[in-house]
């Protein structure tokens, strides 16, 4: 298979979803798409994308990538009453880039391959300008075959795609680069509210925070926006806790004791009781209520 | 006063004062330095470097550099029974370089003024690295006339200096500062462990996570050291916790709670607890006791 002979469907139209399908149609495939919101795909028929209902992708699709909210959304879309593994054709390729937990995605696999489908977990890390700019990271579960085929289609979205092991492996890496990013936000929010209990001022702070070993992502991307008084989501504070409750819960399963996630969870819990709608980099006012 | 008029005294040549005194030497000044162990001194008198008791420095030098280990060595050094602020002349400087805590700070300038002695606080950041290349950050706290007299002698030692504010104030940007390393080294930490855990490959795991929005100067410097097995210090961990200890303080006498400074001064307690002698980037030996 390659991609200008290839019918991709597309289940999920979100800023990541809506972003891969359209570097999908543009690198020369055939996009169907569907979304609980459909005038999300109308908007992108200009852009080739045809508008589809989930059995109208299972009846013409080979290969389908989902975009999804959770792992319930996931099982929705392939198992629900109209699930696109009801009827699909045996031997298809499944690609779900939604982050779930690597149990789920393993609980799912073995339903697919139980219908003769395949499937590659295939979460990513790059954000909504990674989705637009086709230049995500994106980490892979699942056999090599199925890996294998899925490539030439997440070399449409991505630019660093790596085969992390079998099925739900792709989300076990996820779950531990969240926790990177969820610890370095606490991090950089300590950080910056010391100096501001002292009376530093915040920019010289960040410039010598940013210049030396406590120098982060965070510190060079999230804290300006955050100096700026910018709190919009580029990654959504909900989506943040989410992730890492499914990061919790697997070192929880593992027996392993690991307090920095502890709470950093607790603190993003606080963040969503004190203010909706927030990006990750705004966990500050979790401290503020 | 220019450095090539100067005689500058230096106490304390540990890994970071001897790097100083070097290239304060190398600048231009007559350098007399002092130390707990005068051999330390004497293995630099090729470099230009005279040994010196505390008593030579205070009658010789308008100009002190300390590089001691805690607040109660910069007293000792000062106000100790054979200390400099006793017998040397009024109008004198004296830069601390130590990391101590701002009230120690404050209230050793105040003792300082009393005498007619001008002080500087000057923590430094950059570590054995930087303080042997002369490119430190330094975070200077004292009267803007105190700085400016400083100047021309940290500009021999370091490349990013800034005034942060008043008495004290360099002090209060370094723990800041160390607030940001602590929290840095954990996300690393934490990360690595719950990959670890789940039998991702280390190496694979620290090439996405030091590449994208979790990445960092721990995940770039300190993890492929971690990796190899190298746990030697750069930075101390016992240093570390000292540090740590000294923000925590801070945040609570602002009643300030700040969770991931905490979390994090634990584990590095519990670091010194199973292990001695590891640098900071070692943390990861206190989740595996």
């Amino acid at each position: 298979m390659t991609p200008e002979n290839c019918t991709v469907g597309v289940i999920g139209f979100g800023i990541m979803g809506a972003s891969m399908a359209r570097n999908i149609a543009k690198g020369g495939c055939r996009v169907l798409g569907a979304s609980r919101s459909p005038e999300k795909v109308t908007a992108l028929a200009p852009e080739g994308i045809v508008p589809s209902s989930l059995a109208e992708i299972a009846a013409q699709c080979r290969v389908v990538l989902l975009s999804v909210t959770n792992g319930a959304s996931v099982e929705d879309v392939l198992f629900g009453p109209e699930g696109i593994a009801r009827t699909i054709a045996p031997g298809s390729l499944i690609i779900d880039t939604t982050t779930i937990a690597p149990d789920e995605a393993r609980a799912l696999c073995e339903r697919c391959e139980a219908r003769g489908l395949k499937m590659v977990d295939a979460p990513v890390t790059g954000g909504d300008v990674g989705a637009r700019n086709g230049t995500l990271t994106i980490m892979c579960g699942g056999s090599s075959d199925s890996f294998k085929e899925a490539l030439p289609i997440l070399q449409l979205i991505g630019k660093r795609i790596l085969h992390i092991g079998g099925p739900g492996m792709g989300q076990a890496m996820k779950a531990v680069n969240q926790v990177g990013i969820g610890l370095g936000i606490v991090a950089m929010t300590e950080s910056l509210l010391l100096a501001e209990s002292q009376g530093i001022d915040s920019a010289v702070a960040l410039e010598i925070l940013q210049s030396g070993s406590a120098g982060s992502w965070a510190f060079s991307n999230y804290a300006p926006r955050l100096l700026a008084g910018d709190l919009q989501p580029g990654f959504g504070a909900v989506h943040m806790l989410k992730d890492l409750k499914i990061a919790l819960a697997i070192a929880k399963s593992e027996g392993r004791a690991l307090p920095g996630l502890e709470t950093t969870t607790t603190l993003f819990e606080q963040l969503i009781e004190a203010r909706q709608g927030v990006g990750n980099h705004a966990l500050i006012e979790a401290y503020r209520r």
